[in-house]
Parts: structure tokens; sequence; C-alpha cells
């Protein structure tokens, strides 16, 4: 059965980015998993929870929210603001967003420092948590390169990149990086997050109101890993682009493509 | 390396369970693994949220909460009131707990009612997402089979029983059903969700804060494979004897222990 | 006029107990009277509010929660911490439980320590604000003793014991301890908090939408102290019990219960 | 001992009334109990809470909300908004007013409507409670009368008049009408709910971290009996002037007040 | 076209005031705009804010709360408190109050104090925002005479008296001080906010929802100037009065007013 | 005195923009002014409130919402949703959004829908409230431009533009375009929102705690004259671009941008 969009099982949606979209940040990227886009943000705060001043924990912490913005979604979803309260969903993918960068992040190289990492979903089309830690890890990143450059810290805190990507199975096909469309339709759906040393740092299988096989699993994985690897050497030339000084030309930064205009 | 409590790696600790404790319930259950203990209610009510009567959705509605009360923890834990919210774990784990039962419940068959699945933590010593869903089948499956003795419904809406239980990596050793001091040390930590026919529902692995590769996951999944159907024959025995009259020497049920007394 | 379970217009309801349910409560008991099962749990924590530290007040500090479990009622009761906030009746509980408890306890003889007195309502059947003062009394009785065997106190700062009762006139007639049927139909109803010295801690008299007389008003004293009377000499008992190594053979603690299994 | 206000134990207060401050209101006045001054307005709404709709339970609804305005305290208190909810102890308040009017109001004969009652404290000097019923029962048969005047009702709902006072034990001595200073330092504190006609309607008496005996219960109640009876002439006079035409030399009402200026 | 209460265009309401209603706070007044009626008051606090500590910002502090009583307006307006949060409009009100009591108050010569300054609606027909700011100006001043009386303060913190009120465009015409009536059909309306000498301190012209020229916008300017400076010679008036021994002729004070009853 | 980014007094910063960079909202925009960058998102809603259904109101509504992302600020800004609520300066402004839109919006043809307008600060200095309406009025013209293309109504809701600028005196000269640098020196501060045909929507004229003229206010209300002109000159620009086929060369829409990459 082809796919609403003409990809392969085993294909990637396009991968987009611009970067330093919100120059107030450590650093920041509008990242594009096909129609899905969502900003990342790094931004350092010199200092780290009351907590672990009075507990006397050394280095540094790092925390991240996740939202979608009111008009990412097909239906206008209401603001968190406005019902006085995150909803569950967004609560448990803040969590692994969390959770997927400490897991390559030594806090201890980081000083006493907080990391926040802030995603904004801006269009919503299936895969937004991968498409927020994929990114969320550029971010985070670019904004240590940084630190590093200026002298802040020594020591790459960034052990591993870490990257995200989702695949299921439609229609009793194995596809990689669902969008909306096909998440929608899937029997079981798979979240993976890996390091470009494929190491596994969380997966999550669930049927759908639905079962599903150790074969099956099996198979997700293999996608998914393949998918991780692409995604890596994607962040590899993002961050790198960052770290060069902003020309017209290239139009990866946000601030370029407004000077340019 | 032995464990704390002596078990063998691929050991369950003692699971146990007293019936209807909370007898305003449609079905309860008070389920121990080890030492978590943890209320699981199940409560039918005779209609169905308004947004399904405004769509015109047929079927029922089935829906989970968790709590940890304030002296379940070493340290009392601050109750959701006080606070003014729950904390993101909390809905993390009752969105899991829902969508278990979501997967092997035919809401179609429940007609129009909600199922409400509480379960509330007594004593935490780790395990209590694992032990909640293994609770909560119980409980749902003892409700419907009361609804079905009444006549209030014709068919079982519980398509195939469904349980949890955890396994981690721990000093480089897989073990099955990790109790809290183990869950800490945890290098890898994985959730198993799986019917009694063997399909997974959910599977989630999660490097604490580290990584993990595709043969530990493997090792987890045949431990938790095991551990699962093991449960699923405590299952059984609890279900019927839900179903038999109360009996004193039994002291299945708390009502029969307080009667006894 | 016959009583519903058939007991004479001054006798309590069977009033049963089980020790330490939540070990990791430094004591705690669940409570029945009759029907009416709640969960009290004492939790000694080593510090003191804020604002006793900065206005250098000294000794220690007690306080009280009461909440209900969503399944402890007929009609399932919605969690606070869905309403985002506790409804009127239960903080006009739990400040009853608070006051109660502290005209009997010596707070200065607690040191710098704060008592958390925890009541959760697993069945209601009438009268759970007077099983929790009741069951309130044991749990923190048997939390100072057990900081007199570790010699963290000297002085028991348990005054006297006090217990709570309700009494009602029902069709005109004076009932002790309601259950939640007469309490429906109770004209006027009475909450009776008392030392085991026969002092009066609390007495609220309220004509349910209603009004009554003086003479009235002192036969419900009159039977609340009986009343009374009966539930200390069962406070002492179920103390002493605590104290004791546990047995299986005793099944006073659920330990013991789920040991013997 | 003598009273810092000179005052005989069995003394009231020297008791006080605007009427009509909030001419908004179906009917308003400003109380004074002594140095304690209270809004009291009642408000009839021409609907009832939808609750009552959906069930079909006929006649009308009273509701009653009791606020400490932020300069009413000798230290300011913080407003319930910026806490974000109501404090418990003014919960405890709203919900005595609530029940003791509803004791005394036919809601049968109030037809469809709602009857809003609300005690917004101008200044506390003790009794704040007792004079937040005494001015509700005031306002709230102004507004009855009112809508018998216009023919929107054909009966009085108010059965009979009700009054509430406070009386404590302080250095031994029982006393009626505690101002602060006094029941900061009473021993034994009781509000009665009182009837014109000398029934009770709610009596709370409470050993402030004390306890006290039935013979001292007892005092406090007699001496509540007598000052129920004087505060119940002051509330004839004061409804009675409420339905005269307003002038500027009676300066009872504020309306006046401001006309005469 | 005649004004409703016969006013000629650039005429205020009646101002009226009653002084130190409010007798816990440092100085208060129920001030009157025709039919509008505002409890303005000024409570000192002995401390700043802790982020003041903390960034040792030096001087004192000035907060606004303003609010509405439910029974103030023709349908009773649900509580703050009930509602859970503030409403955007009285937000906007008490931020406008705030910044126009800091651009005339010098708030190093206050000292390490705070000034809480209340607004609490009692009767709302229109400009209940002028009102407030009028009020709270003269409570606010006499605070600060009872400071420099009593030598806590060497030096008048107030800068020049500040006061406000509105003036819309209704039918073409241009009106000074409008009531409810008037500003419902206002095309235009202008809230001005002036100092004794004649300085702005806020202006805000709105078209309800419609558009307004310059030559409009002067146009109110002009009224409005006219109507502070009138309003400012009675904030002198009741400042004065204010420091003036209270007496029982004078009615100024509602303390005078009980006494004299 | 040279302005730090040596544009002339009455010279408006470099206005960019960027369109459809949210796909699922009927039309929007990120507007820049300088580097202030505002997601300014308009979607249609096929429904209107409940209450407007409940009274028979007819036409549309319109509804604006404000928010500053966290990453927005020098110093990242605490989400609404952790703190629980907006605070007031955002509510403040989305209130003036809301206002200044529905003055030039006839709702009657809008039909019976909902315009949502949201804004969401990327980057914030100095003018985002002025960014925002401006923005907004792109996007909703855009979007109703769109609903009449489609037939779904059949005359332009939008009866003129409408536009905002700030103006302020910094060091006694009077500046348009504010930039946060400037904002924070400045003695006055304006804002101004205007029709393209010249005439007023709001004027808000604020001494930063501190006063000033009317000769004051005019200059800024003659430099906010032409900053508005040469803006909606802009805005038509914006709105022809986004009704033609998105095209690679354009490189107006993000669309465009991306899938030129």
């Amino acid at each position: 059965m082809a796919r609403s969009d003409l990809r392969t099982p085993d294909q990637l949606r396009n991968v987009s980015y611009i970067l330093d979209v919100a120059p107030h940040a450590s650093a920041s990227v509008l990242i594009g998993f096909g129609n899905t886009r969502v900003i990342c943000a790094a931004t350092i705060q010199e200092e780290v929870p009351r907590w672990m001043k009075f507990q006397g924990v050394s280095g540094g912490w790092l925390t991240a929210e996740y939202s979608m913005l009111p008009y990412s979604t097909l239906d206008r979803k209401e603001r968190d603001s406005s019902r006085g309260k995150q909803d569950g969903r967004s609560i448990e993918i803040q969590r692994l967003i969390g959770r997927s960068l400490r897991a390559v992040v030594d806090l201890e190289k980081l000083g006493a420092r907080t990391l926040w990492v802030d995603c904004d979903v801006l269009q919503a089309d299936g895969g937004t948590r991968t498409a927020s830690i994929t990114g969320a890890c550029i971010a985070a990143s670019v904004a240590f390169n940084r630190l590093l450059e200026k002298g802040k810290i020594t020591q790459q805190p960034m052990k591993r990149k870490v990257a995200a990507i989702s695949a299921g199975i439609v229609s009793g096909e194995a596809l990689l990086d669902l969008c909306y469309e096909e998440d929608v339709k899937a029997e079981v759906d798979a979240n993976i997050v890996m390091t470009e040393a494929g190491e596994f740092v969380e997966v999550q299988g669930s049927g759908e109101e639905a079962v599903f096989t150790e074969s099956q699993l099996e198979q997700l994985l293999t996608l998914g890993k393949k998918g991780i690897r692409e995604l890596c050497a994607l962040q590899d030339e993002a961050i790198a682009a960052a770290m060069k000084p902003a020309t017209t030309d290239g139009v990866k930064s946000l601030a370029a493509y407004f000077s340019k205009k």
C-alpha cells in the first residue's frame, strides 16, 4: 500500500531546520519533520533549583517543557493557561524529552547551571515528540558549544547526540516516521530514542487500543535504527552550521533570512 | 549477586490480594507485589461523558486515576489536592493504566456506561504501576462478571486479561520485578504490559539517565513474559474467588476478615 | 422503632481495626465503625513548618488531612485533585480532627517535629469524622510510643486519649452512632469529641435544616458520653496490641495477615 | 475580673446597623457587634442551580458566602483571589451561615429562585460569624418582605428569625459576646445559633486546644439564650425600619446619610 | 440632549465620602461618585517584598488590588475566589491604580515599607476605576500623614495628589464623569489620571468597538482637566478632615456615625 | 542624542514578515518590528460561544490571546501554565488586542463564527503589543479574504485595517517605535492604535512612574500617526502577497522557504 506522500516504508519525511529562530535563547532551532514543525530552544540559566543548593547536590540541572501552540492543530487547541493546567499528554511528552536528554548530558560538566529545553509545536502532523527530542539535542549541543567558546565550561557536557523517531504498523505494514494520517490508523505505535552510537535511551511500543507481537516490535526497532542514523547525520550538519558566522546566502538562520529581505 | 530478598533473578515477589476492600465499588482488590500494596477499584457508572452523547459515539468509556496516598512513601508525600495539581509521574502512570485496559476491553459490549478504574497506592516499594494494572484487571473483570450475573450486559467486555511487570538491569544482571531498592540502582528499567495470550500491549524501556542495547531489551522482555504468565494464573484464581459466596474461612475478602474478628 | 441493624438506641456499631495497614507511616490503623472504614495514619516528620522557625516558636506541630477515596461512596466521588480543590465538607472535617488532637497533645513534648494525621475514608456509612478522630488518636498514640521506645522523646506528648462519636434524633428518638441511613433521616445531629477523662473537647449539635431543644441536646450528650467510654477502652486495647511483636496468629496487623497467607 | 470594655459578663456589645449600604442587592445591612462590622447582603436571583432543574427539585435555593476584606484585620489579610483559594476557616463559617438560614427558611415558598447571602467583614474584632448570621437574617427578611410587597411571592419564606452569639470561658468566668482580645484568651469558646422562639439551630462548643465540662457548656448556653433574645428584638426593629420610606432624618440607611450630606 | 440626572455636560456627579470606614487600615475612605461607591483602604506593612531584599533595592513598595463585591452590580457578580481567578478587567484596573499612585509617591521616602492600596466596589454605577484612584489618593495621603505624625517617616512621600475622571462621547456630545447608563451608550470613552498640578499621569481613550478623532480626544481631555481640578479640591478637604480629632457632629467618619447613634 | 540603532526620531524600525508560518491556522504571519518578532495567527471556528447561543445574539465573536514564549526574553520567562495563571501584563495586552480588532470588524458579517486571534512573542525587544495588533490585523484580513474566496461569507467583515505603534519621550525627546532599551529609559510611553483612515481606536499615554504634559502627548500622537500610515502600507502589501499562489522564489511564506530548501 502506497503512503499518502509516496515515501517508501523505511523513508523519513523531509527533515528541515532554521537555526536561531529565537535569538534570546542560548540556542534555538525550528525543526521540521515533514509538515510537523517544532521550535526547540535551549536556555542556560546561571543557577540551579533551590533544592539542589539545600541538598548540596553538585553539577547542573536540565528540565524540559513541551507545549502545542493553539494554532498548531487542525482544530484550535485551548491554551494550557486558559485551562489552568497542562494536559496529561503534554506532561508525558515533556517528561520523555527531559529523560532523553539527561541520558546523554553529563550535568557535572555543565557546572552550577540549569539548561531549560523548551519545545513549542508550531504545526502538528505526527511525530511532535520525536521532532522535539531531535531538535532539542541540536539546540542543547549548540548552547554547550557556545559555553565552551566563551570559556564558561571546559568540557563538552553532551556525551553523545540523541535523536528520536516513530515507527508503526499500519494495515499490517511497518512504516517509519508516521505522519498524523498514518498515526491515526496505526495498530501499533513505537517511539524510539537512540544515541548516535546506536544505544537505546528509551523504547516505547504501544498497541493503540490493540496488541502486538515481539516480531512486530523488532521490525519497528529496525526501522527506528535506520531513521536515527539519518537524523544524527542531519544533527551534525545543523550543529556545525550554527557555529559558523551567519551569512546571508546560507539562509540557515532566521536572522539571516530577515536581514536578506 | 544475591537479591536483597534472596529471590532468583527471574522470580516474582510474593503476590497477595484481599478482595472487595472497598465494598461501595463495583469490585475492588488490595493487591500486593511484595511490600508494594495498591487498592484497585472498578466502579461502573450508568452514564458516559457528555462529549460522547454530543458526538453520538456509541458504547462505553473507561478512565483510570492513580494516586499515591501520602503515607505510602518513606518520606510523606504531599497530597495532590494540597499541591493543587497532580504530579507528572502520576499523570503518566494513570494514562498507562487507562491505555492498558482499553486495549483489552470491548467498550461496545459495556453499553452506555463508564468504567472508572482507581488505583491508590497504600505502600510503595517499587512496581506500583505494574501492580496497579494487574490489580485493575482483576477488579474490572469481577465488575464485568457481576454486570453479567445481574443481566445488565450480555457479553463479556474483557477480551483477554492483561497484566504488567517490571524488569531491569541491575549491576549488569537482568532481574524480574524490581523492588524499590533495586529500582533505584537499575541501569535500565522496563515495564511490560501483556495479555494472557502473550501479546504485548505496551513496552517501555528506559535507560535511567543511561543507555541500553537491543540485546538487553530482549533479556528484559523474556523475563517479563515469564512474570506475566504467572500473574495471569493468579488473576484467574482471584477472579474466581471473588465470584464465590463470601466465607469466613477463606479470608479472601476484607469483609470476611472483619466479620471473623 | 427498631434500628435497621437491630441495635439498641444507645449501642455502638461493631468497632473493628487492623493495625499498621500502611507500614511506611509511623503508625496506622484501618478503623471500622460498622461499615464505615477509615485509614488513619500518623507520620512524624523531623521538622516543623518554616513559619515556626522564622517566628522562633518552640515545640512541635500537628496538622490533619481528611479525604474520601473516590470509591468510598455509593456514587463515585470525584477526586479533589480532579476538581482542583478540596470540598468544603472535607475542609471542615479535617479542621475538626486537627483541633481535637491538638487539645490533647502537648506539642512541647514532641520536640521540633511535625505530626501529620491523615484520614482517608475507604467506605463511608455515616460517622466518618468520628471514626477518623478515634482512629487518629490510636495512630498518634502508637507513633508517640514508638518515639519513646527509640528514645527520640522522653515524655509522652499524648496527655489523654480522645475519641469521638455521633448521636442524633431520628423520628423523635435519640440514637447513638448513626449509620448513613439514619443520618439522612435525622432531625438533629450531634458530634461529640471527648477525652477518656470525660471532658469535652468539642460539641457540635446541628438541626438538619431544622431546630432542636436544650433537652434534646442533653439526651445526645448523655448518649455520646456512654459511647466515648466504650471507644476509649477499645483504643487502649489497640494501642497495647500495636506495641507487641507482630504475630501471625493475632491477625491484628495487615502485615501479619499477608504473611499468614 | 473586669472586661476591657467594662461590660458585665452577660452583656452584649453595642449592636448597631446601617440599612441598604449596597443598594444593588435585594437588601443589605452593615451590622456592628461593637467594633466588629460586617456587610450582609441578600440577593435574589430569578433562577435555581442547574442541578436542581436537571433533578426536577422544586422550590428555591439558598447559598452563603463569607469573606474577610483584606483591611478588616490588624495585619492585612491576603485576598482569597491572590491565594487562589478560600482559607479553611472562611469555608467553615460560610457553611455555618448557610445551614443556619436554611433551618429557618421555607425554600418551597421562595419559588424557583436563589437567595445569595454574602457576608463581607469590614472590621474584625471577634464574633464575625455571629454578626454575619444575625445580619444575614435581617437582610434575607427584608429581601423576602420586598418580594411579598411586589407580589412575586405570596407567603413569607422566613419561618422564624434566627440570630447567633458567642460565649466563652475566660480565666474561669463565663462571658457573653467575646471581643477579639477575650476570644484569644478564652479556654472554651461556644457559638450558639438560635431562633426567636428559643430553639437551637446549631451549638458549637470547642475547647481551644483544651477541654471543658458539661456544666461549663450549660453556663455558655444560658448566656447565649439571653443574648439571642436581645438580638431578635433588634432584628425586628431593623426589619421594620427597612420597610419604611427612606427619610433623611432617620439616618438608618447609607443612602439617607449620603443624601443628607 | 439632557443627561438622565440633569447634569450639564461638564458637571461631575455629587462626590461624597465617609472617612475611616475600616479602622484597622492605616487610613480608609468610602468614596461616592454619584451612586458609585468604593471602599478605598491604605495599609502600611512594615516590610517590603522578598525580591526587594534579595536584590538590595532600597525604599518602599506600593501595590494595588481592586475587586467588585458580589452585590455591587445589578446582576450578582461571582466572587473571584469562586471563579478561582480574578477577571481580566479587574486586573487591568488594579494595574492602573498602582501605576497612577506610584507616579506621585516617592517610595524612597516611605522607607522599607509596603503600602497596600485596596479598592472594593460596594456599588457600581460607572466610573469605579476613577473613583478608586481618587479615593486611594485620599487614603494614602492620610496614611502618610499619620506616619509623619508618629515620626516614623520624616518627609511626605506623596509628591502631588492624583485624581482620575472619565469623559466620553455620547450621541456625539462630550460628557464628563459618565454614569453606567451613559457609559454603555458611549461611542468613545476616556479615563484621565492627572495630578493637582495639571500634569497627566495616564490618558486612556478607547473607541468602544468604534473609532474617534483627535479633536474628540481633545474635548475629552478638556473636560477631564476641569473635573480633576474639582476633585483635587475635595481631596484636600477630606484629607484635612481626617487629621482632625473625630467629632460626633461632623459625621465625616463612620465611627462617628456609629457612636452618634 | 543619537538612537542606538541610528534611526531618526520619527523612523520606524525595519518591519518584516513571513506569511503562513502556522499553516493549520486560517492565516498567520510572523511579524518583526526590528528585533521584536511575534507570531500572529487567525483561526476561524465554525461556532460561537455558548452564551451567545443562549442569549440569541446574532453574528460572530472575536477573542484575542497573547503570550510571551519562555525564550522570548533575555531572562527566561516562566510559562503561564507553570505559574498556573497568566500574568497581569499579558491579560492587559490581550484585552487591548481584542478591543482594537473588534473596533474594525463587523461581527455581523462574519456569521455565526468565532475568530481567534493568537499572538505569541518569539523575541521581545519593545513594542510587542503594537507588533501584535499590526500583525493580527494582517492575519485576520487574510483569513476573511479566504472565507470570501471559498464563498463562506459574502461581505468583507474588516471595515478598515488597524495598526498600532508606540512612541515615547526619552531624555526629553519624542521618539517613534521604542526598542526595549529606549522603552526602559522612557519618561512617557504611549501606544497608539489607529485605522488606515486616520481614526483613533485606542490611545494610551502613561507616565512611567512620572507625569507628562498635553503638549508632550500631542507630539507622541503626531509621531504615532506617521508610523501608522507606513504600517498600513506594509499591511496592504502583506495581505496582497498572502492571496497570491505560493511561489518558491517569493520566499514570503515559510512553507515556500522550507520547500525551497
